[in-house]
């Protein structure tokens, strides 16, 4: 059988391509989904690869995920600053659920706070462009 | 007259019961519900409980409190933290105004901030799990 | 049969009535005394109200409250931010402890600490004046 | 040709005028509208202000200001203090954006965050009421 | 009647035009001197720019605004990160003040002071190269 | 008529003279009483002169003092860096209260507290030796 | 002949045996005096072992070593982490002073202060349970 | 022989009396001229009061006092904050230096920084308005 | 051709297995040693592992690769919290090179020092046990 | 039988005599190797006193301890402030491990960092020269 | 041709050899000028020596060098912790600016803040007293 | 006679000049070497130029330094930052001993640490590239 997958993105990431292609690459929203859809295919994983600027929105995905113990891939983008709330969601699952960044967040230096989700998730995957959200349907796949 | 009081709920408190038991309590939203609703009743206040994940739809409420001068009963959730458009919503208000939280906050060592909202809070009733909302209510009784 | 409850008041709470009442409203020590008695009547309980300005005693009377089993109401006035002697003292006990403060002690912003016994009380409230007394014996009535 | 320009703002400042008018003066915000359009016009701007307490949308209209390399003027509100998802959005423009306080933030000493949205704006204007936008309108003709 | 109105620079503002234009813009003192007093005829103001390296005269360029109640724009340069002496003098007067910076302060990363005459300031103008001083006068005209 | 004014010295204070004399000077805890009462006598106060370790008679003391509007010289001692109790006491009178200190406390740079009550006195002395406490009593005089 | 010491314990640890035992193992305080009396007997010591809820006592004990030149092994208890007028006492003496505690304080993380008697004392030993006191006597006899 | 006295004033002082009279009092500086050369007469000294804005002037001033050997009696004023040079310059002398402060530095919140110069005065007058100044006069005349 | 991969580890790495398998995992560091060469081998890569706990040799082996341009899989076990010995050596290669950590560094809350090395690492992947670093050799499969 | 003991130093200690005799007593490291191998055999042990610059070699001796189940007493020298390396070593033996110190690095204020070894040891004895040394094998004798 | 090289010394440096010998050596003033004249003519410049207790002079020598392209030696003195419009003057030059200290400035922690300058001197040499100087110049020489 | 010099490098300045040319300048080890001995000879000194990655290394280096009383010219290079053993080594000497920096370390902001060798050097120079190591050695010459 077929196990879903949902890839979650946080603020602005569905703009990917139109957007400072010197710290994200050049790759498209349209490409990231097509290429994790892609992978997915090949791990056995059915992925559905969501983007949303709106917190509450991220959060009921969340919870959607926890009710049907999906295994989730989640860029949170500017979430991972603040959004506690995402933080108290993403704790709720029982299935992984794997923080993954575009670029490394450390290099961002003009935030203060750090990842507010790293502490509840299962792994981090940074630095790789698209390329983390392939590692992380990977390591889905092996978990 | 019966009084409205509003008894408002922010990010993941919708699913109590279904998350860790041994942090909230084992009573479900719906158990809220019941108690703030019965107890509301037997003090003469007409209780209508809310919850919401989206920031925007909490400080709305807060205006709509602000405009009928009704009480509220809040319980920020992980909004506790950073949400100070919420905060200022609060702060318009005229009628009386109390800040509830199931476990004491001062225990989840790991968040930085402490309450944005206890400055501009009538009142702060931590600790006594669903029995907070009620203490809320009560404290409202008498004010 | 009729269960003892002790409320206990840190430094310069004995004075209250005669201190700024813009701060801590215009009840005096005795009328505090009065009502916490009067209520714990109706609650079925006993109520000893005392008050002390040495560490001390506070710490020996938590020591009483141990031994006895006996649920507590504490309001540690100015010890709240630096005696971790009552706070080891209270930390010992198996009824419930719950602090009580009667202005809220995050709007006194010269004191950089904040409770230090918080963390071992069973709950607390903050912000009702002396009803936050009564919401405490409330409280201890249904734990 | 008339060009088009954004008022964005954030949360609580719809109701500006039923708000602490010591803090934000008495205009209310259909006021706002009017001096604003009204300067617009004069200014050869067609100037459409809008206000959100849902961070999500603010979002969303950065994003179509970046598509339609729209000038935008923008008061925060108290998003200025955490929406590092409406800074990442600010931070896409390639017209100029100018960041606009009705009073002086620094005055708010309760919060421990300045503005996150400095660092990406063209300019900030800060202290001078709804005159504050005005002022910005005229800068924008002059960039 | 024409109203006086001083502009006052802080230490290296008059050697303008030889310093790093990329931070600066390449408009030399004598230009922001000519912009200024132009527009501050056209505005109904005798506008008198001055410059000094001295805290000391600074301040009595303050006590001078202070008893002619004359209006004041005034760039602080360095001393905006420590002049309290300035600063005391600044929040002598009755007429209004503007605060004005060619570049963005918080860019500059370096300092970790931010404005010590923010506080007192009437408002403040950041970011629009000799632009914030011609705003600061169009402010003044409407004060 | 002889105004009394009462002289209090907190923890260690009463051994003077059997303490380091090169950084207390020399003079004993009878000198000090000595000459405090001779000079009070000079200048028409009748001047008792008290010690103790105790934080909570440190605290009474402050209750006669502002039952009796008596005005207060204190040295605080080792309370100097952590008795809010003591704090509270002292800001409940209506008669002056002048904190002293035989030697300079920023000197001391193994606390990082500096005084908690200074912001409650009515001025503060420190650096003269016994000196510091004559001086104290000098101002009562012309207050 | 016999050289008296003094063994002095801060606030709670005459309850030592009825408290968390998994922090302070289950030797009674009665067990405590018991083995450092027996062991100061062979080593030629008269050990007298106190314990105090009051700072104020505690002071004084310091005070009475240091007038009679006695050896001192002190466990402050709570007071290690404020009680700088405790500290002031134990600094005057000519004898040793050595400082125990049962458990490691360093494990204690909710607590921002380290000890502030450590710098006065002539040597610290911590974690051995009882057996800190036995060491800091064997100490004493070879110092 | 006549003593020789410098009382020396730092910025914004000469203007006393012109000033914040809340904070300040209402002598004038030509009031607290003549009071301390009022009071320097009765007690055998000749005193010059001196005001300067400039920090130089300050420092030159210090030096003068360090090559006569003159007592010095000086209010920072926002000097008292940042000015290292004139630290450096009255750490020099072999006369008395006392610092005197007309209102508490403490209470204004708003530098983070204390003084800079306590570390190497005499001693600390602060609280006392004008009469600051005449208790330091009169420590010089006892010291 | 095949190419050569060096998976360097910090100090006590060459343990795993005989260390606490609650944090670290039931693997043994010759199972660690056995599926990266197996995997390297699949995916082309000579892969040598490699562990000691020696900074200078950990930078030599850094050197190595950067003079190879060798591609590094690196776990600086506990040099990530201060080696900057490490981190300089890092900076140096043209290869990519990947930080893997077994567990996430962010619950280790004791240190105070986040990775010195994130920085200039290409990406980072940790929480995966031994899969962090199969992770990262499929990664460089695909740089 | 005999128990084996490592008494283990860190750098710059096997120069001990050799080096500031008023901060470590004038005791050569010979003497020291002396006084523990003899103390060590009184209570039945057999110490091997030994001394490394090398954290590496620190490092390996800890596992060496830990495969042989010996208790370890240990003067981590410099290495207190940052060897995390030395840290997770010591984490992992069954046996007792005691910190010693030859005086009190709480005087030693120039350091930033306690010591990051005390949070994993069974105890800590400071400030009594070699005899710190004495104590931790009589301290492993009874435990 | 000789090329004119500046040396700038900060307030309190012409008072060199009337102040404390202990921390700046025995040279005076005079002796600075004569052994930095003698060295320069060797090496080939016209060395100026000056000496200044004014910010405002400071900045204008350096906006004198900037103009003539003259190499700089400056010793800030107590300019050095904050005199941003020091810093601001000294990064126009396009010639070599070299920061001296007699003394080692980090050796004197009362200052919070460190060298404001640093980051933009050309090189920073410290603590060789009067040879800080020399060095400084043969540094000019070879540059 | 010729006295003996050692010049001791840190971590990676074996590679200089196959490292990051912007900013550590383009000589090669080599070239430091020889330049150094060149100078060396002239002035009389026999120069020994090491270098080491590791930590035991240099401070076995500087015990020979100290043994041998031998000026010493250091840079540490990445040690700079943490390596308080080689600081403790350093402070052990008569001979001086100079701090030295190709590049200015101010620069290089993401360290949090500064030097901890600076408060034991005889003194610092920093910024002249290899020029520092040739000054440093003229330095010695004149001590």
């Amino acid at each position: 059988m077929v196990r879903k997958v949902l890839v979650l993105n946080g603020p602005n990431l569905g703009r990917l391509g139109s957007r400072e292609p010197d710290v994200y690459g050049s790759t498209s929203y349209a490409g990231l989904v097509e290429r994790c859809t892609k992978l997915g295919a090949e791990l056995g994983f059915e992925v559905e690869v969501r983007e949303t600027n709106d917190e509450g929105e991220m959060i009921r995905w969340l919870h959607e995920a926890a009710d049907g113990e999906l295994p989730v891939v989640i860029n949170p983008g500017a979430f991972t600053h603040y959004s506690y709330g995402m933080r108290d969601a993403a704790s709720q699952r029982t299935a992984p659920l794997i923080e993954v960044h575009i670029s490394n967040p450390h290099a961002r230096e003009e935030f203060r706070h750090t990842s507010v989700i790293s502490a509840v998730a299962s792994g981090t995957i940074a630095g790789f462009g698209i390329g983390s959200y392939e590692l992380a349907l990977r390591a889905l796949a092996t978990l």
